[in-house]
């Protein structure tokens, strides 16, 4: 699995300042500001304290250097490395004020991010053995979309839609006001640009098979043990992807995978991943 | 314990038109335009499916009708109310279309606050006996600060500083700096305006020691274990509060709070709460 | 075709404040605050001058009752209307001053999206006869992209990507500093999510054999005359969708289309449209 | 003519994030991601493919160099010059993925304002023989409209008002409620500041007589063949400036400048201009 | 002196949201959470403590409103009028809580508006047999121009220009730069749009001359003594706008007055106009 | 008296940008494009005119930079510094243009906060003697409460609340609504988080003694004449801290200060104070 794209600085540098705003407030650091001559400077060291993987450097150095570019930000890794108890992750140098006022929105984003690519790599790697992959969901925390996005990929998973625009899936509300599958299906084809891939939701093998013959690009088996997801991927045959959904935890991951589907969404790794523990090593001069 | 005051409904409205943003793109919900007729009507209810505390009912309210004026949200319940399986926490009346295109979004912000509310209101429970308040800490998620903050009202649980600017909290890198806790304290003192409060962080009894001498509105005992925390307790004599913090987890934090603390201070309670699982059942027509 | 479903009422509201704001400045409408007294009314007919097609009543209405919330907009017609000489597209009625605030405002939206509404039309109209759709680009006016995506679907085409995020289109300089057409192919799909499309550019024959046998979702044919257009057609028999572009203009655009391709795709029905000539008949009273 | 001020940086910044945006919307540029090494260099040569006149040049600087600040953007001829085909407009070079995510956004920004110039210089070409200037309107493209006035000055045109605020400009709509011309031209001379101009709008020379006894400092001369024309400059001798509009076509524009006016407006300058055809070559290494 | 236009309600809401944002903070009004019932009402009366002129009630109610939109403002006068000790200005309905929070932005512009024009009406009262106008400059509060220009007007005086950018006003900077007053003169005349206004500020008598002889709209006579302007006045005869300016003082104006300028600019107005004390009566149920 | 520390440059640069923006309009500089040669430079020296206190020097600094990264500015005092007529606080050199069209607002920022801090410092002169400090209110210009608060310290004051939400502040309108002092006490201590501090205003000596019964962390003392104010401060006995406001003018403050209260409170510091004169003397070359 190849590393990520890194993401776009302009969308990196506007999550960052609305996080300090969101921080700094009014009056600022306060306590810096009164314990904290102007001139002391500080030394950072940022390190695991649990294993786990990494992301989000990006908003990390971020957050340091837009209170004061001349901190210097340098990672020991890179994004999506692993990480053992006491690895270094980044050392960070400047202004002391600046950079204890900076330390907890950048702990806060790499903090989490690193805990959405933590969670994802613990599926992803309980199917490394199939061809599965792990999949997100638009399950994320509102505002930070593009970032845990990012985080699953740096966990080795992949990314299922970005929003309600880039892709049509067609879910069980949908299907019964359009009136069926079949003219659910049609109305999506008629209406999609050439670009836009079709997934459609089914609670059965019965409504599988009337997917297979309307054709789709994608179909989401939801909620259905190994032995007929099983079923479902042989009746399928490569003519579509087969995602599978619903009751997907640690326990039951690795053999939803070995069914032979080719993805698995989860919505945990970015709704209820932990925080990945950081420490945090200052040193003041 | 009473109900928060209701959440500033600007922030509500500006948190809730970008998080639809994101989710809707540049083309929109592509799915629902395809599939649903511009006339169709949608009935939701909205459920718990496992016990919890609710939290950002005007959230989801208000991704609703940002979407549609004219859909209809009816709370069945409050923030703060203990739910259990099956409980029904809303009935939303409206435009299918726009119905379904904000259902993702409402789901996400409540589902996300009603778990930081629950998991606040599990630690809350455990010391209900006790005279001891779990409270926050600023390990929040980037963006989501305010709306954490009042779902850990919403689970019984008291709020520490929001920000940098709203009260002084000297650490143990500010008392490096500063030159001991003596001077961190005087300068801090000088500093403040006359509406801030100063908390200082110790390790140690001997620092609390100098702490007490020198005085401070509330004291955070670091990582004491509970016989230590008695012994500070007795040594502080009411003459500031005391908060306790570090290692504290479902297992230790009745036996924390019988040490005769003021608050117990917890990250995870923000930084790692679960998603509240959220049944929601459409009725399309 | 379909009426386009409606534009996020968000998104529209945004444009507006933002055009209003460039058009009032700093002091606002100096001329009608000089010359009409405040309780003046008006009535506005709004009306074709010229042939085309309708699109950016929603942008219209949002103009004057931005102004004004008072301000009644009655539409005529409907977005994707063919409109003649003196068809009545809608009626305002409200205060005059806001109504003539906003008339400039309204009309360059108006105008500026049926024109490219009747733009995309007189090509699609050209080419009726055969399967081929008129798609457009992302050779957009900055600013305006889901405004003009919207009013293509209006004029009878289909959209192609919205950005550089929701689909893959490798081209030539893709290519080439990938390695060629398989590799660019094999890092695409490797990258790409299940849910995202590629599509990949080609000049000759010879590169769209290799393309067809690497497989991708499209395939762009660019720059080839009409026979060659047709040998291509006939040797991807089915297997990708073929879109065309290059040298489409309204004397070549039939001949093209008749080659059998999906798709034509046309940057001057965006980047190039004439505005639709509208006219505005007041009554004040 | 000499060339304008530059545009202003901030503005010229924001417009260009916004553009950007529009263009990676969440996920980025995907295709770059996938098939360009974050190693890979760019140079590319920006050049007309059509005569025309430049307009634009900070836009697009900043659109590259926004994603990436250490791309180089060095101009071969400034914002006004004459383009004939095959004319090199800028070098770029810097990293192949930044450069070829902001390249759409940059050629969008510099071929639309350069359409404006192109199209601008046109009619200026044809009167130059004359006293009259082209100047513009108030229909311009939402949200660009400074970048479009820019481009009119770029073309060898005037400005007229910038928005509703900087000057007052009666119509008949004006003068119809405030009850006659007389009426109208008082009302303004009271209310507008000592360092705002008037223009009213006059159908007939008799309307005309009556501003010339009232006074204003503009007249428009709406609708107006050309003897009439001559004879309302003639009427007018100097009072005021004259400026005629309505009909105004590369066929007519010479002949309606020859009348003596002092300023002729055109709306399709902004409204209608096509977009400059511009070249591109990438070389990647 | 007729009212002035109404501001433009969209400005009033952004300013108004701003400066809420800024008062409430991130936990809102917890005062008033913690004291008052979220059922109790209150009835507000706003009055006059001292004599002045009143501006600023749309910004008022807008405070009120934005935090309820059930709150009900009803002005008992309007902007403009002259106040005098105890006068109602306006009564206010409303949840308490709403109320009570909304008070002090309501209050703080209200209050600095009316300071405004309860300045500017100072001067104009002391001219009022003069043909002369105060007039405000560009030395006003940042973030409030358009409001404290609208101020100057309910005070009844004149606007200058809103900014640098819709009239040029040439100072002696500009002159030296440019290379005299004529080369000046000339070059502002040869950039300008034609509804661009020239002023030009001199010093001298001799100076003024050259401005006579090559002509501008308005003349900036600076820091001239009575009868030196009594000169200029005559001087230019009518052929251009006289404006004075320069140690204007409650104590002077009425002696520059009558030497006959037109206009008389004061940036105390704007830059240092006490506030207007408002009593606020508040009953609560 | 330390200087208080640095404005968080984030929020400096947003002011600045959004002051540039409303003064530069949509034309820009008009005047400076049309009279200086885009090659010229500039020189500039901000220097006093009258004798004051300085503050906002960052905002300064920023606005000249904002429109050319290539300015510098130098200051050659610090913000807090005690000025003198014609004491020079700041040289300038850069592009002649962009330090013409800075000019302006860099000198409404400056001298509008040094007009704060040198009305602060008024009144914190004449109370040097006492135990007292000056304090500012919430009676600040919208939009700019941040920065006055900061020139309030640079005077030598001290900051109140920044907001509704960072201290609890209970007035006679809560009082009376929520029952009675000792209801809003015990309401509020309820209520409140542990870093937040409790005030409550009394009118009379009766009220003061039942907040001494109940207990608060500071007691407001509204309107009470120096003899009330000194029996109060007696009563109190230290166990609270003890605010004077209401009537406090040049003329009473000392007479207040030396009644034994820990601070005074003023709102003409921040919402009536004058504009610092500031001399600006430009060199072009």
């Amino acid at each position: 699995m190849s590393l990520p794209a890194p993401l776009d600085q302009i969308a990196v540098r506007r999550a960052v300042e609305a996080a300090l705003a969101e921080d700094l407030g009014r009056a600022g650091d306060i306590t810096s500001a009164a314990t904290i001559p102007g001139s002391a400077a500080a030394r950072v060291v940022i390190a695991a304290r649990q294993p786990g993987r990494l992301a989000g450097l990006q908003l990390a150095a971020a957050a340091f250097q837009a209170l004061d570019p001349a901190i210097s930000f340098e990672p020991e890794v890179e994004d999506g490395a692993r990480l053992g108890p006491g690895d270094v992750i980044a050392r960070i140098v400047g202004p002391a004020r600046a950079v204890l006022s900076a330390e907890r929105t950048a702990l806060n984003f790499l903090g989490h991010l690193s805990g959405v690519a933590t969670e994802t790599a613990r599926y992803a790697d309980l199917i490394a053995h199939t061809r599965a992959r792990i999949c997100c969901t638009r399950k994320t925390t509102p505002g930070l979309r593009i970032f845990e996005k990012y985080a699953v990929r740096c966990g080795g998973g992949s990314n299922h839609r970005f929003g309600l625009d880039d892709a049509i899936l067609i879910k069980d509300n949908h299907i019964a006001v359009a009136g069926g599958i079949e003219a659910a299906l049609r109305g999506a084809k008629a209406s999609a640009g050439h670009l836009v891939k079709i997934e459609i939701e089914v609670d059965t093998l019965d409504q599988l098979d009337r997917v297979i013959r309307e054709g789709a690009d994608v179909v989401l088996l939801d909620n259905m043990p190994p032995p007929i997801l099983r079923e479902a991927v042989m009746r399928i045959g490569g003519r579509m992807l087969a995602e599978a959904s619903g009751n997907v935890s640690l326990d039951t991951v690795a053999a939803i995978a070995e069914t032979g589907v080719d993805l698995i969404s989860v919505g945990r790794i970015t709704h209820s991943a932990a925080t990945l523990d950081l420490g945090l090593d200052i040193a003041l001069g």
